[in-house]
């Protein structure tokens, strides 16, 4: 066994290990008070409501996940026998369709697996965060949600890394040879196929899902019936906190996980391609070399552990303002002393100098020479690395309300809705200028560096530190879903505020976690792309001023417009079925003549129907925008050929980079604007929203506060399709289009010789 | 003189005269009744209000547009010196430096005078269209809107075509060999970018103007004090209709003048650049040849003004109902005349076989040679033709509230003002998948024909019917100013009511018009781009896969973000000055106690000092978009090279184009859904908004049909920004960014070969 073999399992095997000790830690909170001690509760003591609503939680979410996974299966086992088919009748090869399209599957199951585990643990945590908050100070509330993001952040990097080497380890069964390896790494890619088009199904399925249930709720509840968020009375509500796992946690999860295994796949490929004339390539110098991007993975698992146990255990949390600066130490402590740790891996598993295949052209038109050597490929890593961390900050600044942006956006409130949404609209393109301006000086050195391959390794730097970014993605929807269990179950106020503390830690450090799902996002396209353009071999270059190239790099641009619709209006559709029957609840009467509102002790909400119509509604409607990515490329590549799936990506990729990031950001500005407004954090006693107002000063200003916070509130829900259905999903759009082209790179190229139906039929009828 | 000569020379004398003579027309029309007549009237007749508004609407506009053209002027000055400078440095000839700059100052300066003629012809004829529908039927009325509109669209399109002959004839006169004529083509690109500088500042200071003036008097006007449109009481009615003028008609005009002035730039540099080895290209073919896309333009005038004779003239509008008719059948008859015109035109002008220089590449990477024929030609401009009226048409579907997308958008409106933001942004998302379909397929068929030369004649197809759409633009404003007159008047609401049946026609007409504007943006940016790639004689294609072009890629496509970022936050800024001052005036007391809304007699709302506003804060607003869109191609040139605009155009165009129609078209069917909610077109009780229900079915609605018009207000609020300020806007940044590329071709060829400031450094250090 060679060195990157013994450090990648041994690697994994820590991270599950340290999973699983996680866990044990957060099991030592009962949800029923032990040794007799439920008896001395009285009936009506929040403590024994817990349990119910966890369990209402806890079935909601199996619920859906349920019928997602099996819908899910069901199309991952079709499309794996399309992929077998278009595959080997690509390849001429039976078993190189029969590896990717178990790599797919493997791939597609290893994603389920995780996300299952993602979302249990949350849904275990959340409850006994509550508990911790309640009955303990912030040291435990803090640790128990920090744990159960953990343990899904570790088991999910460690299972991709090991599943990934075993399928690796397997398929170098089958291809023993070294000149075969550029087939085995092209199966491979079937692993990142499989986890992105479940994490398309997981972030669409699942952005739809929790707006429609957060939107629905925030409607009639808030604007209809002034109810509180996460009010008990609002049926809506456990759908609301079902959603957070669903969305946030799965279909987070799934997205993080697609992108590190397509661009550790993308690095593979490029890798693996020979360069002509020439012997010292990597895949000569050995199974090390060719395993280093796997091994920066692994590496990261470790050190993400290592810094985990500084802030569960040596300078644990103590009072809220801890919170969010132990959030933000864990992101730039992992990033800081992984770059030593790359260094190192580059010097000993690449050789000091080899060759890549590129796909720029020399002076004369001809493919370049690239010459690689480790320090070059940790400068790569280090530009994502950075480059994430800068972008995350960027992300941070625009949404979060301790800046200047958000709090302009709150000045604008007193202007009324109208003016909120252009300001907040206008915020979320704005933001897009320096993360861009960073993405491309990244994708500059990279590309200049190493080519495609220094672009892999830097989606690999920006994913290095991913289970740490998964721990804190969870820690957020952990603490939230806590808050509403504290408010469901009538727990005093300072419960809530201690877990509304967590939360809006949680909320700022998972605006920098969308930072990094996007920009990590891009690069691991342009890498795919990259990947797939190497694979087929194609020595002039791009052109992108070509007929077919061109007409598709418009309607790539155009991609990210029509799912963005697609979603947006699932979304309105969903929402509103949810404030149909929510209505329809509050006007029932009970013998008195009473309604729930009226607080009739007859009536229960009834949230299991509104997670009935959440789950119907989106697993309805995340097939139509599936399809329009996974299908856009093929039916492009299968009728207008190579040229046509080059203009497409280029387009996509583009024109993706930018709705997401202006989606997420506006979005994420509007929600904590109105936070801003809500929790009367303002010094304009105008943009100081109370319900009872006393101070002269406050009373005089509250008519006008409370227009602000009307505008406010309807700027958060038009940002929440933004920022948690559409913004986050058009990462996959990109990144699956890109996969679906690589994977079926052979089958394109074997139609008319990668001119498509259309182009073979016109270049006959020339003839 | 040869044929080419006579035949631009007399169409565009045609059209001017027709202009003169509609102007005469219109002109009799008295604002001052004669005869005595006006004693006869009683101090209160509308009709002697009439003269006072349009005197302060007149006043107000030109004084807008003397601040604008005083600082566009200082703007092209110093911009001429610095084309000047960098042109005659770039291709080392002070001739051509001079030519240049002086081509550019004509195209400006021509553009401006436009600008003026239209707004002057437009501002002339709304009053006098008030009158007319009041003293007359629909017939007199219709005619002068549509003489007015027609003054503008003759004299625009004849200008633009005349100045741009006598620019090429003076040229000519220092460049008489043939050999030299690729020189003298490059110089008149000048021409283009003149009226593309002014439309940048025509459409972006207008259409702040003209929105910092809506949204402020509909925030205050409806929202607060709850004033009808246009009401006389409100300060900033007459700004927003100065700016109805300033952005619609001055805007629009200058923004279409450019597209036609540089399409035929386009069409003339890439028709002019020599093809190695071959004799039979189309300048060795002569200057019938070379003029054939002017010829295209000329041809246009005359078309229109014998269809024009046909609205007002043979089958005159007589009642409501004809209205919309004979402004679209105005549109596809003069498309349909216009199709063999270009034929017989192709047919005497061109050569029957002719070789193009072409962009694409050859199965062997090497420049294709393009076979051009007259009938490829007409097939090229054909596809414009069509292709610009299946966007019209489908814009109009989804803005017109005659159709399901706009009437869905109502009924989301009673789920409040949020459902309505966000099923209006994915209808604008979703309204891009046919436009876009529609523009690839436009693209692709005339680039294989004849490359670039086609995709330019295409536009120029497209662009053909320009004098009749600029009729119809103007028709609009005109006919809303009107209405807002006829308000301000006092007029009985019959009066309005036939003021408004124009208007609506109008509002639909111009959703066509805009469709026309962004599509034939698209192609003219393409066709330049091209130009700029061949006179640079890149002989490899545009490899977007090399690292300088991919950064700067997604730069581009992010500049359309920043840009809107920029002119969204403008109006928002100005749109709260104007509230603050009609808030102070609305507070004004007068001796007796009262206020402007109380119905003061001694207090007058002081429209002047709104106007002011509207003014300061447009001009000052637009320096920092028009720099952007300026001086991005310009730095990327200078310090990444060639390779960095290559991928700055090409994301920008992709970019812009998505975002040109999704926020043309959102904003479109918020004020469409609005006016059909207000106007009581619905027939569900609960989206017909009445000031007095009558019916106890309406009064049981009316709460409802409130809170639904309210979110239709704050919809429409939103969407003013983004249909006239933003997202017309972007047609001019894809279209001025490519041209400021093609004048600079060869400045950026000229520092380090091409590689720019950076990349020679790089080079240097390789070295």
């Amino acid at each position: 066994m060679v060195l990157v073999d013994s450090l990648i399992i041994s690697s994994s095997l820590i991270g599950l290990v340290a999973a699983f000790y996680q866990f044990t830690v957060i099991q030592k909170i009962s949800l029923t008070p032990a040794g007799g001690l439920e008896q001395k509760l009285k009936d009506d003591a929040p403590e024994k409501l817990v349990p119910e609503i966890y369990e209402k939680i806890m079935n909601g979410a199996k619920q859906f996940l349920r019928v997602e996974y099996m819908i899910c299966t069901a199309f991952c086992i079709v499309f794996s026998v399309v992929i077998y088919l278009l595959v080997a009748w690509g390849t001429k090869s039976g078993t190189q369709g029969l590896l990717t399209a178990s790599a797919f599957l493997t791939g597609a199951f290893t994603s389920m697996l995780c996300g299952f585990l993602g979302m249990m643990i949350a849904t275990y945590s959340n409850a006994r965060t509550t508990l911790a908050c309640a009955n303990s100070g912030f040291t435990l509330g803090f640790n128990t949600a920090f744990r159960g993001g953990a343990v899904m952040g570790y088991a999910l990097c460690s299972l991709g890394v090991l599943v990934l080497w075993i399928l690796l380890t397997v398929f170098r069964k089958v291809y023993p040879h070294v000149e075969d390896w550029e087939i085995l790494f092209d199966c491979a890619a079937g692993y990142g196929l499989g986890g992105s088009t479940v994490a398309m199904f997981g972030r669409v399925g699942g952005g739809i899902y929790t707006k429609a249930a957060d939107v629905g709720a925030d409607l009639v509840g808030k604007v209809v019936a002034g109810l509180d968020e996460d009010d008990p009375n609002n049926p809506a509500t456990i759908a609301d906190n079902v959603g957070d796992n669903v969305g946030d946690i799965a279909g987070m999860g799934a997205d993080l996980f697609g992108s590190f295994a397509e661009s550790t796949c993308a690095a593979l490929v490029i890798a693996a391609a020979a360069v002509e004339g020439s012997k010292d390539t990597l895949f000569e110098a050995g199974w090390n070399a060719m395993l280093f991007p796997v091994s920066i993975s692994a590496a990261g698992v470790v050190i993400c552990i290592l810094c985990g146990i500084y802030a569960t255990n040596i300078r644990p949390v103590k009072e809220e303002k801890d919170i969010e600066w132990v959030l933000k130490l864990q992101l730039v402590l992992t990033a800081i002393i992984m770059l030593p740790v790359i260094y190192l891996l580059a010097l000993h598993l690449l050789p000091a100098e080899f060759r890549l295949e590129g796909v720029r052209l020399d002076e004369h038109g001809y493919p370049a020479k690239i010459h690689g050597s480790p320090f070059k490929c940790f400068i790569c890593a280090t530009m994502g690395c950075l480059g994430g961390m800068i972008i995350g900050l960027v992300t941070e600044y625009f949404t979060s309300h301790s800046y200047v942006p958000t709090r302009e956006l709150a000045s604008a409130c007193k202007f009324g809705t109208a003016v909120n949404i252009i300001q907040g609209l206008a915020l979320g393109y704005k933001s897009c200028i320096i993360p861009v301006f960073v993405l491309a000086s990244a994708i500059f050195v990279s590309f200049q560096l190493c080519d495609l391959y220094g672009i892999a390794l830097a989606a690999l730097g920006m994913l290095a530190t991913l289970a740490c970014g998964l721990t804190i993605d969870g820690f957020g929807p952990i603490s939230d879903n806590a808050g509403g269990i504290a408010e469901m179950a009538l727990f005093n106020p300072e419960v809530r505020r201690r877990t509304d503390a967590l939360d809006a830690a949680g909320n700022t450090t998972a605006a920098i976690g969308k930072g990094f799902a996007i920009g990590s996002a891009a690069l691991v396209s342009l890498a795919l792309y990259g990947a797939f353009v190497i694979r087929l071999r194609v020595k002039t270059g791009v052109n992108i001023l070509e007929p077919t190239t061109f007409s598709f790099l418009i309607i790539g641009c155009m991609i990210p417009y029509w799912f963005a619709a697609l979603t947006m209006k699932s979304v309105g559709k969903a929402a509103g079925e949810m404030v149909m029957e929510v209505k329809r609840q509050f006007s029932l009467k009970d013998s008195k003549g009473k309604t729930l509102l009226d607080g009739s002790t007859e009536l229960k909400p009834d949230s299991i129907r509104c997670i009935q119509i959440s789950t119907e509604a989106s697993l309805k409607e995340m097939v139509a925008p599936a399809c329009l990515v996974i299908l856009s490329p093929l039916l492009a590549g299968t009728f207008f050929g190579v040229q046509a799936v080059f203009g497409l990506l280029t387009g996509s990729l583009g024109s993706s980079v930018q709705l997401a990031i202006s989606m997420s950001n506006s979005g994420g500005a509007w929600d904590n604007c109105k936070k801003y407004i809500k929790n009367g954090f303002s010094d304009d006693p105008e943009l100081r929203y109370t319900k009872n107002p006393k101070t002269p000063e406050e009373i005089a200003a509250a008519p006008k506060a409370k227009e602000a916070h009307d505008a406010a509130v309807q700027g958060d829900t038009v940002g929440d399709p933004f920022k948690d259905t559409s913004g986050p999903a058009l990462n996959i759009v990109m990144k699956l289009q890109a996969i679906v082209s690589l994977v079926f790179a052979a089958y394109f190229h074997a139609i008319a010789d990668g001119k498509g139906l259309v182009g073979g039929f016109m270049t006959g009828l020339a003839d």
